[in-house]
């Protein structure tokens, strides 16, 4: 599928067939793509639990406001983060790198993030955010739809016993559409969004 | 350009034609694209600044350690998002949804976010990173590369006049490709961040 069409295309679908569960090798598709994605100092802090129990989803679901679709669609995402990743042998993220780019790379992650717990959070999420939004489009590409799943990540969290240096940057449902999306239900105007140079 | 190759291909170019520029037509397309990204509560935080001027360029390499792509790419893109847009006529993000839906989605945004400063940034972040992913995915398919430039972004808003209540999401340069990426610095595997059903 082409980029455009997987754009425009990608729409919060919320009924998904539930006798439908994704392959290992189409959940390794979409975690590729995702691995593509550009990073802070390339620190690549995404973790993605791919949740195919159907106990653990059931649980979930309940996070989620008993949305059906947590335990209905192909597989559950839940794109974490690594919030610490800069601090856990850095050097990995460089290590095809001249030495004397890697030590600075490392350095400069080091200093940038040792004492800025807000910096380090939202670097984290905005990578997440990247890679979850490449998992949507890839799951275009082989025929999937997605959706961004609203749930109480702190109550997911323990049931999936996320470390404590980590975050759940989004949960994702990804699976075999048997209902279209709602219309969308409000755009904004490019005018509303697109500003030149600076704001006035 | 199909999906899968925009992802692959997509690598964080730093140098660009300085000659160049993005014409208001290929601006627009990347912003309508990124427009089409899901975000919370359908509240679409995203505000894009597009930076065309040399001036503003200039003081903006500035905040950016001085890299030549602040300038020399075909624009220069600050993605912001609006901290308080949940509060700014949310009626509006759902002025096609039936009556009731609309309420609803309103009495839940403001209930969510009135008291949790976290929770808004963490939302207002993913929607703003899911829309720099899609811009410059977008920007492959009409045969430009992109890069995520690290910038003080205190020192960046203060030049852009970002109001108070707004943050600055990602910057981005766009534009025709002089020179490759370097080769990737070191990717992670696979089995270092996909996870089964939960943390161990």
């Amino acid at each position: 599928m082409n980029v455009t069409d997987a754009i425009s295309k990608r729409r919060s679908v919320q009924k998904f067939d539930p006798e439908h569960r994704l392959s290992y090798p189409d959940i390794e598709s979409l975690i590729l793509a995702a691995m593509h994605c550009p990073s802070a100092f390339n620190i690549q802090h995404w973790r993605f639990v791919a949740v195919e129990s159907p106990q653990i989803r059931e649980q979930l679901k309940s996070t989620a406001w008993g949305q059906p679709q947590v335990t209905d669609a192909g597989v559950l995402m839940l794109v974490c983060v690594d919030l610490k990743a800069w601090d856990k042998s850095p050097e990995r993220y460089w290590e095809n790198a001249e030495a004397k780019v890697r030590e600075s790379m490392v350095k400069g992650m080091r200093g940038y993030y040792r004492n800025d717990q807000l910096a380090e959070r939202d670097d984290a999420l905005r990578s997440g955010a990247m890679a979850a939004m490449t998992i949507m489009l890839k799951a275009q590409d082989i025929g999937y739809d997605s959706c961004v799943v609203a749930c109480d990540y702190a109550a997911a969290a323990k049931i999936i016993n996320l470390p404590n240096d980590h975050a759940i940057c989004m949960m994702l449902t990804i699976g075999k559409r048997l209902e279209d999306a709602y219309p969308r239900p409000g755009m904004l105007r490019l005018e509303d969004v697109l500003i030149t140079d600076t704001f006035k």
